[in-house]
């Protein structure tokens, strides 16, 4: 009877070959920060998000096509780089029209697990820009695997309460046979009155990593649904806008 | 200042090797139902019980040993054995004095990981002996892993569970910084009040499989604390009882 498309949630890249990523939509997941930079820069107007993974490439890349180079380590800029990995730093009167290369470790490395393991399309995803995610799975009605960029492959709980969040808004359009994906949902349920205090209340690590350089207002945006509300698609190596009317 | 001890989750056996394993007891968990079988058995007065990853395997060390065989594939008891999974089994009338032999696929591949991974201690946790195992963790004073048994390497909801309640009890005893087990913690708490009640309304796999086979029954008590509360550790191959006061 059903002929719903199936929802997976992969918790970890270390866990992403459980799942039929070749015939699914994957939604890259880095909700601190990187997935919600990027929507916030393409929503802002720039051209083009290209991710990289290392500061090096970074550099080379920026310098090649004259685009803004942005990376941290450590809280800090990255050496060598232009701009940092906050949402804030790009406005639109700064980032319209320009290339941004951003250099994102987590994110980056599961994107090219997507890549290579041969995803129908891959798209990225945060509570800025979380309706356009929604909107485009539920009217493609293929596949889904949400895919959690963790960090070193340790399952994150910020980017599992996003896939929550999605999970929430999208149950009744998928068949959804998957722990991972209803304990993220239960998570989300249970937290979203207010994220901000939800990850400060349950200690998530990346709340006291962030909170120690200073970025509560990063984090409390990161955790802001529909403020910037556009869909990244990944085509050719660059993070493009699609309508969520595709 | 602090000093102590640390605990991280380990949600799959995929992740496993992300913890330091070989400076820590580990607690094999696997809910639904071998682990809670293991209590169940030695409680009633087992003399060991033997985890082995065959069918073939548990026929062959059952006919040396003259061990009862126990094991299932799906639902039933497997072709070659005596007896099933099912922790009602295991009454003292049957068990005392006996060895078991028990097949278990993904909690018998996790122990062997934390083996090779050079585990300081293992032990085998379930709701039935709750207590037992957080009782004993809190005496030892040693990093503590929790590994989650899973499902062929996807992250289950009662593993989790177990994880987040034994979390619940020791918080204040060890150093938690692991997303994973806060997550866990987090739906513990949303869950406790009843555990069957929300593993029913949060779809878990387990849940529907085990239904299918007429086991609810089963489900209720690996569900339930402190009905079998004894320590299986292990030790040259067997899980044996240890007194909580080591």
């Amino acid at each position: 009877m059903t002929t719903r498309p199936s929802l997976h949630t992969s918790l970890s890249p270390a866990l992403v070959h459980l799942y039929d990523v070749n015939n699914s939509i994957v939604v890259i997941i880095d909700v601190l920060r990187a997935t919600s930079t990027i929507a916030t820069a393409l929503y802002n107007g720039a051209k083009c998000v290209i991710p990289v993974d290392s500061v090096s490439r970074c550099i080379e890349l920026g310098r090649q096509i004259e685009g803004i180079t942005a990376g941290e380590r450590d809280g800090k800029i990255a050496e060598g780089l232009e701009n940092g990995n906050s949402p804030f730093e790009y406005p639109r009167e700064f980032v319209e029209g320009k290339t941004l290369v951003l250099t994102t470790t987590n994110g980056t490395r599961l994107l090219h697990m997507a890549l290579e393991r041969g995803a129908k399309e891959i798209i990225t995803g945060s509570f800025p820009n979380l309706s356009a995610v929604c909107d485009h799975l539920i009217e493609m009605k293929r596949h889904v695997v949400l895919g959690c960029a963790a960090w070193k492959d340790k399952v994150n709980m910020e980017d599992a309460l996003f896939a929550g969040a999605v999970i929430s808004r999208m149950r009744e359009h998928f068949d959804i046979n998957c722990d991972s994906s209803h304990m993220a949902e239960a998570m989300y349920e249970k937290g979203k009155k207010d994220l901000f205090a939800f990850i400060k209340k349950n200690n998530a690590s990346h709340y006291h990593r962030l909170m120690k350089f200073g970025l509560e207002k990063d984090i409390r945006y990161c955790l802001t649904a529909d403020q910037a509300n556009v869909l990244p698609f990944y085509s050719e190596g660059k993070l493009i806008v699609k309508s969520s009317t595709a």
